[in-house]
């Protein structure tokens, strides 16, 4: 089976996603000629970047491009008409929680999911990046594999139920996470204290889950069922019921998990 | 005001903290000559390692020790019986929920709390941990605190109460997270995923929060109200009430704290 490589890729989005991935692409040596988005100053900053042009409408992509990567929130993407662009066209989305069926009735379509978090505030190594691939055909899956696996050494095929699990996951992994990080900052704040004492906490719990379940490294007052600790602890958040109400069932949480161990 | 240097220290317990504390200590140069800890088996394995000696009971304690630290779980120091050792012998816990008041009635005694989870698993560099000290007069807070900067380059000096306060946001910074981590663990291993394809974001999301604010750097449905996607993934957990029931929660608490910015 002969591997379609993509000559000339055209973008949708300018936001962090599209930011990182054409940037890196672009970096490798991928010719990214035109992009797209909503907002023209965004597009321009973008595309000057990357050495591409901003284009003000999707009917402006280049009749040769081989592939589009949509890269834009998940209301956006529902609200592009992407009949305007011809069938030989090959398009894809990087969103976590938008299944493949969205490009149904076209000939070449794919997802192109790299599962990381992306900030204006940091730059994660592309290379560790896990990029989850699913395609209409064999062959196109092949062919966005071998454009993942220029950028990164963790590319794998996922079913778009799978994704929808793996971003769920990520929600939990990530973003709730950072809610734990950002409660404990709150809490350490409204005694004064700085919450670089808690930095080093946090690296270390996340490094330990780098080697290991993260059901075996439980560690805390739940897991020993300390119940006199989770006492005092309810009783240190009365001000913010919330906080309590979450304290009291993620241990009970961490408890259960334990026992069915 | 002469700095009292302990040059004989005993240590009490011989579990992950006392495991880790004693090694320090004694590849810094410190002499810890007996340990005691209630199983003795297990005081004679940590003892060797440090070239000290087991002990059977508190009353072993040779009388010129200087300073006894005492890393056992919060219900076994509260059961241990102090006033066989004489006096002049400073006393000091590593707990991060226990005051000092425990030692109230003696004359010289301290808290000695370095703020990190120890695991069998993971050896995180000591220099970096930061070291929370409280002691009853000015001269013992200054001991402790010349004992602790040999250890590391983050001492500070921490009240109880704000200690029961740093312990508690301990909790959600560590505990709780990793609880996170583990349910999604259980969400890709249900879906035949890997546990690490989650891993490098794990990483990424705690070394976001290094540099930045917590609340600062929160992203994911819950901030930027995607309803659409919340009540699907509330719809994915619906064989785990539990989780469904803390996914809500959570996103709520992210968004109120991003309103009330």
């Amino acid at each position: 089976m002969e591997i379609r490589i993509f000559k000339k890729i055209g973008f949708i989005g300018s936001g962090q996603v599209a930011s990182h991935l054409s940037t890196s692409l672009y970096e490798k040596g991928y010719s990214i000629e035109q992009l797209y988005s909503r907002t023209y100053a965004h597009s321009e900053l973008l595309a000057n970047k990357i050495n591409a042009k901003a284009i003000i409408t999707l009917k402006d992509f280049d009749l040769d491009t081989d592939l589009i990567i949509v890269s834009t929130s998940d209301s956006a993407l529902s609200e592009l008409d992407f009949s305007v662009l011809p069938d030989h066209i090959m398009i894809c989305h990087t969103s976590g929680s938008v299944g493949i069926e969205i490009f149904e009735g076209r000939k070449n379509y794919g997802v192109f999911y790299p599962l990381q978090t992306f900030s204006r505030q940091s730059n994660p190594d592309i290379d560790k990046i896990p990029f989850c691939i699913e395609a209409n055909t064999t062959a196109n899956t092949q062919a966005l594999k071998v454009l993942a696996e220029t950028l990164s050494s963790k590319v794998c095929e996922i079913s778009s139920e799978q994704r929808a699990k793996l971003h769920l996951a990520a929600v939990f992994a990530c973003n709730f996470t950072n809610a734990m990080y950002s409660i404990a900052e709150e809490i350490l704040l409204s005694s004064e204290m700085d919450f670089d004492l808690l930095r080093p906490l946090i690296e270390e719990t996340a490094k330990k889950t780098q080697a290991h379940s993260a059901r075996e490294v439980q560690t805390g007052p739940a897991v020993r069922n300390d119940v006199g600790i989770m006492k005092k602890h309810e009783e240190m958040l009365k001000d913010h019921p919330e906080y309590a109400d979450i304290y009291q069932r993620i241990s009970k949480i961490i408890l259960n998990n334990r026992k069915s161990k």
